[in-house]
Order: C-alpha cells, then structure tokens, then sequence
C-alpha cells in the first residue's frame, strides 16, 4: 500500500471538489451538444453556460454580460493585457514586480514599467503612482501573489486611480485608465467584490480552487475597450471564439461557488493550521526566514528561506518522506532563474535558492503539519 | 420517458467516448498535480502528458515536439495563422474562401487573399496559385469542410508549394512558405500523416471526434517559425502558456487512437448511410438539392437545399420531431448572416437560407436515417 502523501503543493494546482465533478458530469456524453446549435437540447444547454456566468457574475457582484469564460488563468491574464494594449496602440501599462508570468510577459511587449515591492511584497504605492502618466491606459497588480502568498491593497490603488481619472477627465484627457488584478489565488480566501475593490478587469482560475483546469473567466467591467486574443466563431461576446467547454463552465462557476461560501470559516482554519506551522518550525530551528508580510497574506502561504540550504535537494529529500511542495511557482518552476518574485523582495540569489513554499488547502490537517515540521527538522537538523 | 433523439449534427459536436472518459477520470481528483511541479508525483503526470503527446505524434507521423497541446480547435488556428503572420511582418496570406471563421477572422489582420472554390466547393488551384507570390508566407486550406463536408486537394497544393519554395531558392529569397490545413472535421476518417500530405500546420480538435471540449493541438513543422498567442510560463516549448490540462490531454490521445484505428470501417459504414439518405430522399423530395463535391467529401456530412423553404423554421419542425441537425455550421449559427461557405460554391442567399446541414456518426442506425427521410417527407410533403 502506497503511504498517504501530504500535498503542500495547494498553489499550483487543486484536485477537483467531488460536488464539483458530479455536476460537470452529464455535459461530458449526455448532455454534450454545441451550446451554439439552434435546437432546443442545445438551448437548454446554452442555459446552463448562462446560468454558471450568472452565479459567478453573483460572486464578483458583476452583471452576467461582464464575464467572459476564458482557457484558464493564464489566457485571461493575456486577454487583459494584450487585450486592452492592442486596442490602444502608443498607451503605456504598469505592472507591479511579482506579477506572474501570465502578465509580465504579454506586458514585455508593450511599452511598460515595472513598479516594485517594499521587502515585505507589498507594493510600494509612491513608486507606483510615480510611474502613471496621461499615456497609462493599464495597471495590472495582483490581488494576492502566487508564491509568497502577499495581499496586495488593491482598494487604494482603485481609490488613487479613480482620482487619476477625475483629473483626466477635468484637463480632457480621452484616454481611459484601467485596474486589472490576477485573482487566480485570492478567490479561494478572499471578497472577490468588484466594485469593493474598485477594479476594471480581474482574472479568476476554475484549477486553482477545486474546479476544472484549463478552464478561467475575465471579469471586464461593462464600458472597457479591449480586443480579443483568439478570432473565430465570435462565442462570449466576440472575445473568446471556439466551442464552449460546458462541462468546465458549470464545474468552475460551482467550485467558485463553493470556496467564496466557505471562505471565512476556511481561512481561519488555515490560518491557525499556517501559524501552527510557523511557530513550530521556528522553534526547533530559529534560524528560518519567513518570506512576505505575515499580516497582509494569504492564510494558506508559508514561504521560507532555509539559509545555506539549496531548495531542489530540500524539495526531493521532502518528496522522499512523501512531502510534496515547490521552489517557485509551479509555472516556472522548470526553469533555471531565481524567481523574479523572491529578487523583487530583496532576496540574493543564494536566498531565492534556499527557499519553499508550502501551499496548503482543504485536504491539510494538523497532523500534516506536524509530520512535515519533523521531518524538515530531520533533514536540517543533522550535522 | 424521454423519446429517444436522433442526433445528426456530429460536425458541431461529439459525446466523449466511454473509453475516453475512464482514462480521463483519475487526472480529476487523484492525479491531480500541476505536471510542471517538481516532486515525483507530478513527473508521473509529466510523463503521461509526454506519452499522449507521443500518441498523437505517431498518428501524424511527426515528431514529439511537433505537437502543440492548445484549448481547442479554434485556438490551435489562431496560433496558426496569428503566429506565423506576426513573426512575418509585410508577409501575406493566402487562404481559401471556404475556410473556418477561426481561420478568417484571424486572417483579416494582415494582408490576406480568398481563393475562390469551384461549384462542388473544392478548391480552384489556378486561383491559388495566382494568388501567391514571393510576399506570401502561409497558405491555409482546410482538410475537410466543416459545413459542406469537402475534401480539399491537400497533396496537390502541397505539391505546388514545394515547386514555389524550389524557386524561391533558387533566386535566394529567404522568406519561408507554409502550408496549413484545418484537420478538426477530418481526423475522424482521413489520413492524418504530414508528410504524406505536405502540410506545416495541421489544427485538430479534441471535441470533433469524441474527445473533451476545448482542446486541440497544432502540428507545428520543425524549423517552422511562428510566435506564440498565450505567454506566461512558457508550458507546449513556449508555444502555450497556463497549467496543462492533463485530463484533456490524454482523453484527446485515447479519442483520436480510437477514430484513426476505426477510421476506415467506419468511413465505410457512414457512407453507405449517407448514400441510403441522399437516395431514400431524393426519391420522395425530388427537388431536393445536394451540395458540394459527393465524391470529394467527408462519409458523414449530407448538405442539402430545400427549395422554397426557410432552414430555421424546418429545423425547428425537425427538432419538435426529436431530430437535431443543423443550419450553417454551429459557430456562426447565432449570426444572422448566410453561411459564407454556401455563397462561395455560387448559392444565392435564398437557396443558402434554405439548406441544412445533416452530419451523421457512431451511435447514427439505418432506423435513424429513415425516421429523418419520414420526418422530413412528412413535413415538406404537406401542400
């Protein structure tokens, strides 16, 4: 019999919830028609598509009209930056320094800057708002980082932003200013509330809470110019041509569903379950750095530097004991850098490379965390 | 109890095979891991991705790497025809008048010229070939049409396009010539081997031959150039951002070993289908008209135009009987616009408004062709 793993890998991927696959189900043979067809099978199930926008559009306390089901996070992500430069051409974006990839590098491609990070992964605002000028069309800051787990203050950036737009609109400056977050790992914990957050565009991932991989949705405030990415049969609105995923749709707005109504009581597990964690690594070997603010962080995020170690050795050594967890984001994790993330917080390549991140979800318990803490102590605790 | 439907509209989708569905079940919830991560767990999930992508690869008698995984059919087209136009920039394409939305509307961004098709809607390769010069460096015509069913001249055209490189050569210009084809209607019953058939990029789609929905792949020739769509992680050689969908990747697998493998018997049993339909039809609604090549054409697909009638309303009257078929191909068939592909093999748009489309497959019985001829009899019969 194969020993039970414990899985700390929560950031990268999630299995799917089982209230989830059963409702996902009958779209795979039965209920498997074109949701674009005219006959009144496929009607019903162009229905179900519309209902699944309209309970997520619930969630975001967006209207139905203003989510867009896209192929994961990633292709969100691109949808919105490459989305909305294309549509103005010459306009400048800023994004913050621990942006994913999925933004950073469709953003390379415009003119764009790069606003830092304060040593806890915070953003730093005055950068931010120094590099903003009449040209900015875009600032894509993330809700919450993928691999130090840092809240980002996305209602003041909305709020200075808002004020930005006001002083466009008195000196008769056209040119509209959009807020775009990466949501893809705040959704499991957090209060994904449009307007509360005051944001134009924000990405969600059905793979990252319980839900369908491959499968996403870009919330685009109703009013926001931007051009698809992928041409075709012109489904969702025009800006994401190709055949309906039903199955994933129905799955991801029900995953969706199911983590923003438990996201409280959850959070506080995790938290306690996160500290726990900490606190007992920290006592049994002090000289351990926790990475990113502890007070503005995603309950589930431990991230820590190991000094003198090297994470690849620590991460098989782990993986070994059964113990499943990640140097980098998952997303990069098979390159050969130093994440972009860990330099952005000051971190020297020697840190980035002695750090890990545990990740963890619905299935971690206390007896997880214990056994992990006693097994890193095994490893590092030896001469 | 529900009466059983007769569904005669495989060209806009298939039910995921039973077979498919039970190799797909354990990536939902069991293997569930990001196959980018670094732990054991997920390198096993890496390697079934890299045994799927080997699968597909040996069906088209490429190589690996020639394979590029993308959320359906749709996009593997857009990565086509936007990737290579934007690593070409001034170059133009050259594609045909009958090709899919997902090709066209992509295609309208650069430079693009529409070679016309002749009555039967096979290509007019004069027309192509004028059409071509030493600016041109793709070329993209669909294997099999997916509202009329028409085979296309792959190998001819192939043919000339290597004459055209050979010359090219020789008078030293460097921009290279490709060749794409739309395989998503043809890989349920045709050859799919690249070098038999000539082509560069070949798009197949998951979701037309009983495999998941929005997944697909683009074989990409090696040494072809083109720039990717989707960036962030650098997942598919940088080709597809965003965390695999293993699930998807190998059910694609299963499905297209099992179409190709029964390709030819059930090619056979189709087109006897097919013919026992257009027959049994056209000697009770003599004044019914076929379209597009029959010789030249995919064994399930009967498009036909019923004089002085109104699509809609005789799809609709099918569809009260049970029967489920389609008018213009599912994609576009919400626009109110006649199909494009009927006004290029010379229908007018009333004869275009008049026609329907019957795309037949696996569970399609003898039982189910007459009940439809009866259908159909029954209700234009009538004075």
């Amino acid at each position: 019999m194969k020993p039970k793993l414990i899985y700390l890998d929560y950031a990268a991927a999630t299995p799917i919830d089982k209230h989830v696959r059963e409702v996902m189900e009958p779209y795979f043979s039965d209920r498997f028609y074109n949701a674009s067809a005219l006959y009144l099978a496929s009607r019903s199930i162009s229905k179900d598509v519309e209902k699944a926008r309209a309970s997520i559009a619930a969630h975001l306390g967006a209207r139905s009209a203003e989510i867009i089901f896209t192929a994961g996070g990633t292709e969100a992500d691109n949808l919105a930056i490459q989305g909305v430069m294309s549509a103005h051409p010459g306009a400048n974006l800023v994004v913050s320094a621990i942006e994913h990839h999925a933004v950073l590098r469709p953003a390379e491609h415009y003119q764009y800057r790069v606003a830092g990070v304060r040593p806890d992964g915070r953003l730093d605002l005055p950068s931010l708002e120094k590099l903003i000028d009449d040209q900015t069309v875009l600032v894509s800051v993330m809700y919450a980082n993928n691999e130090i787990g840092t809240i980002q203050p996305i209602r003041e950036i909305s709020e200075f932003i808002t004020r930005l737009r006001l002083s466009r609109q008195q000196r008769n400056i056209k040119l509209p200013l959009y807020l775009h977050t990466d949501a893809c790992q705040a959704a499991n914990y957090l209060d994904l509330h449009v307007s509360r957050l005051g944001v134009d565009l924000m990405t969600l991932n059905a793979g990252k809470i319980y839900g369908p991989k491959q499968c996403g949705a870009l919330y685009v405030k109703a009013g926001t110019v931007l051009q698809p990415l992928i041409l075709g049969g012109g489904q969702e609105h025009g800006l994401r041509s190709g055949t309906e995923n039903v199955a994933n749709i129905v799955g991801f707005a029900a995953a969706l569903d199911l983590v923003q109504t438990d996201r409280q009581a959850e959070a506080a597990r995790l938290t306690i379950l996160r500290q726990h964690f900490a606190i007992s690594l920290l006592a049994k070997l002090p000289s351990t750095v926790v990475n990113g603010s502890l007070k503005q962080r995603l309950p589930n995020n431990l991230h820590l530097t190991f000094l003198g170690q090297d994470n690849e050795r620590l991460l098989m050594q782990l993986d070994e004991r059964g113990i499943l967890c990640a140097a980098g984001s998952a997303c990069a994790a098979s390159s050969e850098e130093p994440s972009h993330v860990l330099k952005a917080i000051g971190l020297s390549d020697r840190e980035a490379q002695a750090s890990l991140r545990f990740t963890i979800g619905r299935q971690t318990t206390l007896q997880d965390i214990d056994s992990t803490v006693m097994a890193l102590v095994d490893i590092l605790g030896r001469p």
